[in-house]
């Protein structure tokens, strides 16, 4: 890294460097041409513009807040890894403790202020109390069901993820922070899993 | 596109479908790693963050509409391609036309009051009056100068552009959205092109 004359730039520009690599962390989805798979850069801008999109369908959620959220909550990711939905539990457990390691050092880049308040948006994501939190959450598990239902089954068929599973995996959270939301994506669910049968027979 | 129970969210749904192009948008700048180019979808990600990271440097703005204009700013290219700094004017003003034309076009998908909110914002980031959208502009700019000054000079070495070229390029956009930011720019600029003239020599 170069040379700074202002340390709160430097800071700010090393993390600004750091969050590059995010680019090259690989999802589970693909992209909707199938082309190759999502990465968790563009996957962050796709779920903002999912917030900005449908916040109406959530109550009473500030937008901004459910953005910052979006933007922030895969960035742990970097030096984690990405946490597919159909991992076990232990797996689970276990990347969880590695997604809180890389929340200190990463944010921890920062000036320290900034630092606790990006930590504080991520925390809020993970916890998913807050009105926000829960919309956000319900974001990140619609857009991935989205896809999958765009492109013939995506990771469902991939990993021989049943209609109940989905309903199962997807569905609480989803429901937690829009019931209308849910309602219409419990729709196309219904419809692959039922396309696929008739392509099947 | 399956079949919706609600007109609003089909037309929402099949926006956000749309979106998904912009992740294959290949941009100019490499990523800092220098595995392939950045795309626009991963770019404006990027580019929020810049935004929530950096607004401190610029003088009272409203943070929620930086990042807006941001996460919108490239959704034209999807069918007008990217447009890249070094481009002739006569190139810049045929491409102008096609992303007025692209914008038309693709948040005319959305219900119609909300399509109007997001033409108008992409609106406000072209005409750059608001100081939200010089903020805007301005972070558009240093993002792809700062991935230029990490990998050894990325489009300005492919192009042979120069010192003051750079300068002339990029400094008044950043300077009009914050001082400060083009300050230490423009010092990774002249660190830039001191190393690379002490490595030729």
């Amino acid at each position: 890294m170069a040379t700074f004359t202002d340390e709160t730039i430097r800071q700010q520009f090393t993390f600004l460097a750091e969050l590059d690599h995010l680019k090259s962390i690989v999802r589970q989805s693909p992209l909707i041409n199938q082309n190759r798979k999502e990465n968790s850069a563009e996957h962050s801008w796709h779920l903002a513009m999912f917030a900005i999109v449908l916040s109406q369908h959530a109550e009473n959620v500030d937008v901004l807040r459910v953005v910052k959220l979006l933007l922030v909550h895969d960035i742990v990711e970097i030096d984690a890894g990405d946490t597919p939905i159909h991992a076990s539990s232990k797996d689970k457990a276990l990347l969880a403790q590695a997604e809180r390691q890389a929340a200190d050092r990463i944010f921890g880049l920062l000036p320290p202020q900034q630092g606790q308040e990006l930590l504080a948006l991520w925390l809020e994501f993970e916890i998913a109390e807050t009105p926000e939190a829960r919309f956000a959450k319900a974001l990140d598990r619609l857009q991935p069901l989205f896809l999958n239902t765009l492109t013939g089954g995506g990771t469902w068929t991939e990993n021989g993820v049943t209609e109940r599973q989905v309903i199962e995996r997807y569905g609480p959270t989803i429901k937690a922070g829009s019931p209308a939301l849910w309602d219409e994506a419990s729709n196309l669910v219904r419809q692959h899993f039922s396309d696929q049968a008739k392509a099947q027979a």
